[in-house]
């Protein structure tokens, strides 16, 4: 089963509206896009990695987007670029546009304080709560539920899903997505000791969201102790990351699911971080870094760097060592039996 | 202490409501249920684990579920069935019914939009948010704050806690529990690369959630990005679980909190995935297979097997590799020790 | 870009005030806190770090808190204390008050049901929902959007961040702090395997939260089965925990994100689990064990004793497997080598 489209579209029509040639029949209308193993006639899908180049065959689609020199079906209208996957995801915004039409403007299930400033062409769901010197942007979007602190600013442009939690006095900027059950600018997590057991430092910091953001669900974003948490333009956080207090992250960085950064730990720009990473606090990683899946990163490391493991080390020598730990029972035996043969 | 039952009721009547047999007194009037060590007179306890036949002597509840072979002190009614735990799980359904009577209907505090349709034997309590053309099946009850999105189909009797988040087209079946701050159908983690940073891939799919399904809370189940994301019957997830995009999952499959599932991977059913586990994307778990505490799987596994460790292999060779590293400094002396011997 | 405090104060007084001595100015006024590096004229910093000693030097600050040896420039006024952390702690309080005032009593946009007994010193934000019978202690804030069930208490001096779901019949002392999204008394996970399936074991427990203690965004800490799980007085969670059912944690621990402990398992007093630890069931943890992050942990732990790794090992045995590791690739050649050798 699959979604239809809002629209139906020929292809010549797809091809120019997102600058790519077609090879093939143009005139074929295009009412949906699924993956290739299930789409309909009418439909359309794309080839963007090797692996599935054995399904298009068979593919029942219309249309297909494809790179510049994969082969294709006479049967099948291709359109190609050099970035199928990215052709496909503005083919994707051409046939499904939002549905349906959200009105502007304040629910009057929401409570607003006064102070809080609110774009006409913002619109405000039902049960939000907005708290005072609150501000937010032209065309933003608060669907149900949203709290918004004291001192907040949202820019323009902002989707901000149900039940999402933004605490006082932090600032974020245009194009930015979160989703459900986020909290933004819980207190950081730290404490003193003292005589009588683990003193809060009280958290006067903030969290600083550049434009272009998009944070999923579930994710827990800290104030900073004394100054910003930080997270720049562009980057994408998945479900269920922990950001601790005055972390900064870079621009165009990919944060896996269920990620973990320590406190104070700096990001360069276009990192990556695989799932269920944690980073030690303190640390900076470079520009261009990747962190595979399940890494425990205990130090900095370098920019353009690919480390993996627990604790991370460079990818090559983590698969050495995992490769040669295979082998490490029977190791202990040989080297029993040479020491026996050794000592006779 | 134990919380009082809703009832009291004798071990006979317990015995024959859950068809069981029982030796000793039946008489006695059974008005709670413990664990074996903090039970009391007049209340009920259980042994399913061989550990505990040891608090069996002194134990002051008043009657016990055992197996068919266990002996029991005289002083004990013993009720026995095959399945002990599955039985006392069943007497607890009896003592502790549900209390307070929920009342049917939509409360005053909450925004129905026009175009849903629930049940009026359904309980919606305050503080939600159903939106346009979402259905909610006979007997089902949403608690407190609970968001439905647009077109969003709810079965019979499934009990949804406060908090929870269930966006635009999410299909559920009945019986279905979902936990607090739980989020169902936010958007998958895919972007395109291009010359302006990451371009977000519209996620247009659904959740589809089949009957009997139980998820905790603070749980992340990701939409599809073309077509649906799915939970089958039976499944149990505990909290805190990202379940990505496309994500498919069998029949009565056991996910452990914290665990990360990612993109288009599938599990067959009566799938055991541990706690903290992770699994990368587009992998096949096999019906029937086991994944130990922590591990990170990066391979599919064949059904009924049993992996361990990160990366996940077989559990008797993880074992192996595991029980060999304690020796492994050593290992490198010893080597250094021959290597010098040779040498002479 | 540092924060502004609500106050202005001389060195000398802050000092008194926190029963410090000051060497140097003690007129200079002091208007803000912030890290030795971002510091600026007329606020005040710390070390607690000898790594940061580096930057005394050259920090803008007009004051600093230092313990009693660190030698201080003679342009910045020094605060000394044996415990420099503590004392800014402290000094962060007096700066940084509570803003803005928080008006007591219910808000009408809330929803209480009868039998709650609320205290008129506490403050009830808007779209609270406070079920039957619950007890909501002098002075105690529920910020906004919390949910309170059935027989629920709350003491004194609380604060509740917008988000939090607290199920029924939890039971919270005083001064006690709980980050938005946070969900208590899920219910844990317990199934018995029948022929139908999985049968839910219906969660009877509830959770017991001690004085003084701090719960992070996104936890979810479940019902104990039968009986309580309990959060010792003091102790400290971060973000996105999992405390299943019938754990019992001691005082003043430490309990940092994305943790998960297993159920039935107790941790003693002063115990501390780093990032990612995850802990299986039915364990002890002794007062004062120490576990590092991203460690496994499955068997008991000592008290006192440091453990790391997955399988969480001895401390020093854990460093010394991988410092090992490195040499393994290499050593599997060395054996090699050495076999050829002695069959010639």
């Amino acid at each position: 089963m699959t979604k239809k489209s809002n629209i139906a579209i020929t292809i010549e029509a797809l091809a120019q509206a997102v600058k790519a040639n077609f090879e093939g029949d143009g005139s074929i209308s295009i009412s949906g896009a699924a993956p290739i193993t299930k789409a309909q006639p009418g439909e359309i899908t794309f080839i963007a990695n090797e692996k599935y180049i054995k399904f298009l065959e068979n593919t029942k689609a219309s249309a297909i987007v494809l790179d510049k020199d994969t082969p294709c079906p006479k049967h099948i209208t291709a359109i190609r670029h050099d970035n199928p996957y990215l052709t496909f995801a503005r083919i994707i915004d051409i046939l499904y546009t939002e549905e349906p039409q959200i009105p502007i403007g304040v629910d009057s299930a929401s409570i607003v304080e006064k102070g809080a400033e609110i774009s006409p062409s913002s619109h405000i769901g039902p049960l939000c709560h907005i708290k005072n010197n609150a501000q937010i942007g032209d065309n933003s979007k608060l669907i149900s539920s949203v709290y918004i602190g004291n001192n907040v600013t949202i820019g323009n442009n902002c989707l901000i899903y149900p039940g999402v939690i933004i605490l006082d006095d932090t600032k974020i900027g245009d194009n930015v997505i979160i989703h459900s059950s986020t909290v933004i600018g819980s207190d950081g997590f730290g404490y003193a000791e003292s005589d009588k057991g683990l003193k809060k430092i009280k958290q006067i910091g903030w969290v600083e969201i550049d434009n272009d953001v998009e944070i999923g669900s579930n994710c827990s974003v800290d104030r900073g102790a004394l100054g910003p948490t930080k997270i720049g333009r562009g980057t994408k956080i998945d479900n269920l990351v922990q950001i601790a207090h005055n972390v900064e992250i870079g621009n165009n960085c990919i944060i896996v699911s269920q990620v973990g950064i320590s406190g104070s730990t700096k990001l360069g720009n276009g990192v990556i971080l695989a799932g269920q990473v944690g980073v030690v606090g303190h640390l900076e990683i470079g520009d261009g870094a990747r962190v595979g899946a399940k890494s425990g990163v205990s130090k900095s490391v370098l920019p353009d760097k690919t480390v993996f493991g627990s604790p991370a080390r460079d990818i090559m020598k983590a698969k050495r060592i995992e490769a040669s730990l295979v082998h490490l029972p029977k190791l202990l035996k040989r080297v029993r039996i040479i020491e026996k043969k050794i000592k006779d």
